[in-house]
């Protein structure tokens, strides 16, 4: 999407070879900075140091990573075999950066089964390099057909409203093109309306504790041009009672085949009051995360329990104008806290998913109409 | 309550002539630190720059102040009708301190109709004494009742607990004694249950944007020794899901006659999900809050919009050890934030008030049941 009127993505070959682009996600919102990896090891450290985060976006930044470890495997003139052990090693050194990213180690292991069926380097690194750019491809035209069917949806609300009164959109988290490679999910059907001339307005929930609302989905729509306003999480709900939010869409980092979604902390809270005052409850996601073997979300989804410095010490900045990041204490010293990642939202809550194939309702009959083949 | 073991308010009249102690609320929890207020004028500060808050407590010190104006006045050597002009002129003073402040125009008024009755400047000034000493203890009295009201409830959760499992109780914001002279409303049934040697434990939200849940409620029951653990506001529908909230208590801003309950923003959140997994959730409140006049709370009650700052910059330490706040910025910049202070809370929500004069339902006819008078 847009940065400042220039087209990006999170991640990119540049013209030069052997070097690949990605944005340093950690400066957002304060400074934007665009990293050059000219290596696997460079790569890995900015997985691991969290320069990019997100399903989407880290499984097309490890995708890149492998074509740096062509590069590398082809440099030291191995044998066809050889070759893909070294390919293969360099893939390990990826994955392990971040174990529980599965989109990950999808990605690496997509690159290790393609570059195989090649016998030279050169023929391998070629593979290499032209996957990369599919996998995010892939990610980015998935996120695009969700803003598409989710454009109809949000142009069918526009219709309730007085001409030129903006369709009130709210959000939780960062389900936005920096977590995938262009357009996001929840973000995807709102950059398309926008795109598209209708007015749009969100509402976005600063995202306690690590702020991701406020910091990333703020900085995105705002580059972007879309008009925007941060609320502290506590909001939405009066802001529904007062009809002042007209849809909600999320993300989600898992969805059961029966429709319940495993979002960021609080969504829960937000869906309960989406239902209590009638307002559409949407959950975008590309149907790779789509859990189709846990049945109850409540009880079958693993809830992470994350460090508590993440609740007790905020991060920012001093100056608005000077990149340099100070972390404050803020719960009284001594005292206890938990921070529980993820929460799940009842699929009787959600009143429908927007996946690549197309809206369904959320639930087990609808969602294997959607994907027959699962 | 108890701070390391000695008993304090928030408001005591010093051993000294003429000296009023308050706690100087704005440096907590970083650092605990009395005030001596040996005028009308310091009082005043101390209130227009929050050295206090709440409205129990605002009410008790405004009393305070009108004793150290009556000390004033005497000093003047006035006949009875100018000393009566003179402490009015100083009440009033006061009352420019936090215009929307209900309690503090109400204690006021009563010293100067109190003061009237008497025609020596000694015998004033002793009026006035008491007066602040008779209006603290009423204050603490009912935060009391409230307490022994609700013991019985956390008592009857007790049963369906395993023996030695606390129960855990769910509130959100401020609503302690720190708020009020001694016991807090929301807070006070907890400190009595605990003191009777119920196991109890808190989840303290910590309440965005200005976090009194996890510098104030910590603080207080850290202070008193009640096990407590901060969270995220995002957090209670995650835990009421996992039978890990065994009741919710709440203080209020105001409550209308019909049971709806203007408290906190995201106070009514949390109802959504007790109602949502059966919790019991109750709000405590002296009667003074209740709003005899409005009916439909949702429509009736005018949410204050505050400024945006309190959002977009969040104040802490850097170091636990030393009392030096510092702020930053946590919103992407440029982005518009709104800050709405309050919520309300429908009476189909609220299991229960938890009064100085009892429990009773959410409705009308059950809050006029108990305040017949009105």
């Amino acid at each position: 999407m847009l940065v400042d009127g220039k087209p990006y993505r999170t991640v990119w070959l540049e013209s030069a070879a052997r070097s690949v682009g990605i944005i340093d996600q950690r400066k957002l919102p304060f400074s934007f900075e665009t990293v050059e990896l000219t290596s696997t090891e460079e790569t890995a450290s900015a997985i691991l140091e969290m320069y990019v985060r997100g399903a989407g976006c880290i499984g097309a930044v490890a995708a890149h990573g492998m074509y740096l470890a062509s590069e590398e495997c082809r440099e030291k003139g191995l044998s066809s075999v050889d070759f893909d052990e070294c390919f293969r090693k360099k893939g390990n050194e990826l994955c392990a950066t971040r174990p529980t990213a599965v989109n990950l180690e999808w990605a690496v292991n997509r690159q290790i089964e393609a570059v195989r069926e090649k016998d030279s380097a050169d023929e391998k690194v070629q593979i290499a390099r032209d996957l990369a750019r599919i996998i995010s491809d892939e990610d980015a035209t998935w996120c695009k057909q969700i803003g598409e069917h989710g454009l109809d949806l949000i142009r069918s609300l526009l219709s309730n409203k007085e001409s030129g009164d903006p369709v009130n959109i709210l959000t939780h988290c960062n389900a936005g093109w920096l977590a995938f490679v262009d357009h996001g999910s929840a973000t995807s059907p709102i950059y398309a309306a926008h795109d598209a001339g209708i007015p749009v307005h969100v509402w976005v929930d600063e995202t306690r504790p690590r702020n991701q609302g406020a910091r990333l989905t703020a900085w995105e729509l705002g580059k972007h041009g879309v008009p925007h306003t941060v609320i502290p999480d506590n909001t939405g709900g009066h802001l529904m009672q007062h009809g002042m939010v007209d849809l909600v869409i999320t993300g989600t980092d898992r969805t059961t085949h029966t429709g319940d979604v495993a979002n960021k902390i609080g969504t829960y809270l937000k869906a309960l009051a989406a239902k209590d005052n009638g307002i559409p409850f949407y959950v975008a996601l590309p149907s790779s995360t789509i859990d189709w073997e846990t049945r109850d979300g409540v009880a079958g989804v693993p809830i992470e329990k994350r460090g508590s410095e993440e609740v007790a010490m905020v991060s920012g900045v001093t100056d608005e104008k000077i990149y340099e990041e100070t972390d404050v204490w803020i719960v009284s010293p001594g005292s206890p806290v938990a921070n529980y990642a993820f929460d799940v939202t009842p699929s009787r809550l959600v009143t429908g998913l927007i996946t690549e194939r197309g809206i369904c309702e959320a639930s087990e009959s609808a969602i294997h109409a959607l994907f027959p083949e699962k």
